[in-house]
């Protein structure tokens, strides 16, 4: 999306830590780099990668999240991957057969936040592109974390699973959800000058004929007022549709006046 | 993911279109049907593609979501394809200086749900891949839905944007928390209607001298649309609107043809 501001800087918060398997494209570690930076996650590791690391293909394909890129570790196992975490999801679209507690991302992430809060670490494990966790991966987390997908159509890779949890994070962790930007409506009109609006308008209404007959006048009136009050338009707003109806209402005038001036034009112009 | 259940048949339930506007890239229209069928999304159409449909791309990078795919609509232009909603939002990630409410994905989420819950039909749009949408497309909608993401790495794709809206639809529709619609209010007229009433008043504009140069007349425009798209209008409400214009407008017109009949039937009186 077109929408960066390169002029803000980036604060490393404590958040989730992102644990990728056996992660098997270079090009997926950098695609999971750039969804956590969307998201303002930062901390991410990789269990025994199939290529050496720094890897070019990440890189390139993390864009411009070079701080995530930056700050990648690299594990030779899980177990040492999530050695100083507190609490472990796994990220699974499969069943197991395991007991283990599942929880949606909304209640995953909730959960995190609370641990992280509290001052502990919490990561998220991520599987292979192919074969996802394996069972002892699995066995190693405090619970499940599976996505409310179709069953039939489950086809989120790893970038996207990442972005929903990382979503799921913020959304959580900013309850009151800040967005960059916020409503961009103006305050509405104080009353006085809407009733202004309405008279306007209906005083021409009445001139032009608009309103058949006096009884269905109120309920006409009414329902015109119910309309444009919806709206909740601003003083600006008012102002433009009171020069809407000005400008059709009169608009016959000008065009009398500018002929008028046509004719006196030509008139002038034929005595000389 | 590796996690498909291909047992599972699809249920086309009532759920919000994905309209993306001029997508240059057939993989992306891919990768956007597939994002919304993970959970539950079908209705794509998208507006003048860059490349004729179908589109091999499209249906490599779509995977197994055919029935996307399958129901894919083309238009010409946005209005058309957004003609038989009732509720349309714009996803943009910059600001826009325009009257024009903003909401995160979960409100947009939750006010879609209680538009098609009543029967109503909503849709988002999607904009280009380097320049999202025009603000002329921003204006046919009723709000904005943007993502809380970090403004300094905001890097989300079309196809996680589409992913991250239907995953919240997702979310807010399992619920089961439908917010009730506000009593006594008719259904909002679909945007075709909407967009009937904006090309008659602006075409009455036009030629009344509305707007005074040329230059000014997107962004008047675009300000006027704003602010009768807030009011929800029914298709009574339009009809009776497009009365208001043609009363005012042609009230001259009645006024001269009134005078020249009261002057023929005075002419008429003073023969007999």
């Amino acid at each position: 999306m077109a929408g960066t501001d390169k002029s803000q800087e980036f604060t490393f918060r404590p958040s989730p830590a992102i644990i990728l398997c056996e992660p098997q494209l270079g090009e997926n570690i950098g695609t999971t780099a750039r969804a956590m930076a969307n998201f303002g996650l930062w901390d991410l590791r990789i269990v025994n990668p199939r290529d050496p690391w720094p890897n070019e293909r990440a890189i390139a394909a993390a864009s411009r999240a070079d701080h995530v890129i930056d700050k990648v570790r690299v594990f030779a196992t899980v177990e040492e991957a999530i050695a100083d975490l507190q609490l472990v999801f796994a990220t699974t679209a499969r069943r197991r057969d395991m007991q283990k507690p599942v929880y949606g991302p909304e209640e995953g992430a909730q959960r995190m936040i609370s641990h992280i809060a509290g001052g502990e670490k919490a990561g998220l494990l991520f599987g292979r592109e192919k074969w996802g966790l394996y069972n002892e991966e699995v066995a190693l987390a405090d619970a499940i974390v599976t996505f409310p997908v179709e069953a039939a159509f489950a086809s989120l890779n790893i970038a996207q699973a990442v972005l929903l949890m990382a979503y799921e994070w913020r959304q959580q962790a900013d309850k009151g959800e800040v967005l960059p930007f916020s409503g961009g409506l103006d305050p509405t009109a104080p009353r006085e000058e809407l009733i202004g609006l309405f008279l306007h308008l209906e005083e021409t209404l009445d001139r032009t004929g608009f309103f058949k007959t006096e009884d269905k006048r109120p309920t006409m009136v009414d329902n015109l007022r119910a309309a444009f009050a919806r709206a909740q338009l601003s003083t600006q707003e008012i102002r433009t549709l009171r020069g809407v109806i000005s400008s059709i209402d009169r608009a016959h005038l000008r065009q009398g006046r500018k002929a008028r001036e046509a004719e006196a034009a030509k008139a002038t112009k034929s005595k000389d």
